[in-house]
């Protein structure tokens, strides 16, 4: 089964600079665990998960209205192609830890985004539990959205909160 | 197969009055996405999942320390017994829209926490889509832990932030 076929709910938007109170708030309403996030061009940048919030908004211990949404998003966003078969992107979520990533159709535009409760019904028991544990034993790693090459990683005061994530490339050093 | 037998890794605990900000640091360090909170008897009395923090807590637009975990806890716990059959564990998960519930021993004491990604080796497939396609197509209820009839729903200001969770049984009004 090519995930092309699999990808059926159009995914909602929001932009950038929305607060983690907005996207919340629309994934609540609207019963979804994610979002797909554009810039003020409307082209869509990066994604925003329920993960996204936990790992990277709620150690920061501010008030959700004063985050912003690109502070937190997976830039760029992971994709796979719509003729990919389900089996080879349920591989593609275990091996990068993820519960979900974008589509691609055949002129490299996004389609929709393909979860793994999207493929649950397509795939092997081997292969959904294969996703579900990758999370358990695996970093979830936030690729550096300027270098590509470093994560991102929290960097904590003495309280225990996370004041800023910044890349592990020295030469590259972004903050968010 | 009994979910006695699945049942592996102990659960990590946390006070009730510990904070969101101490209970999300607790799961992302040990890479757990739920824990069992107890009172200050050392009694379990409620659970906490990344869910929880994303319907109860981010709403309110509080910093994560300034918000107690009793506040954002389903209480009680959610409980199957041992010899319960796997399959009817995750049917019980799909029905009530729950990612994860409390396993009690012969002498109802609670022996840990069962989730969809320890059941999902032992179930079928159609089991695992059952429980993840739940979340979507069910409310998640949080029942009154006073009355334990109504359900607690969210109060809203004008600002699009939850200024209290209240009882729908109108003879209780319990808030939290």
């Amino acid at each position: 089964m090519k995930v092309g076929k699999v990808v059926s709910r159009p995914p909602m938007y929001i932009n950038e600079n929305a607060s983690v109170l907005d996207a919340v708030k629309m994934m609540s309403e609207n019963r979804l665990y994610g979002l797909v996030v554009k810039n003020d061009a409307e082209e869509p940048i990066g994604i925003v998960s329920e993960r996204s919030v936990i790992l990277r908004f709620v150690l920061r211990n501010k008030p959700a209205k004063e985050v912003q949404v690109k502070s937190i998003m997976r830039s760029p966003i992971p994709t796979v192609s719509e003729g990919d078969d389900v089996k080879d992107v349920a591989k593609f979520l275990s091996d990068n830890a993820l519960t979900r990533c974008g589509v691609l159709d055949n002129d490299d535009k996004l389609m929709g985004i393909i979860t793994i409760t999207d493929l649950a019904r397509y795939i092997s028991v081997q292969s959904i539990t294969d996703v579900l544990v990758s999370h358990r034993n695996k970093k979830y790693k936030y690729i550096c959205k300027v270098c590509l090459k470093g994560t991102m990683e929290p960097v904590f005061n003495g309280a225990g909160e996370i004041t800023v994530f910044k890349c592990s490339n020295e030469s590259c050093g972004h903050t968010e």
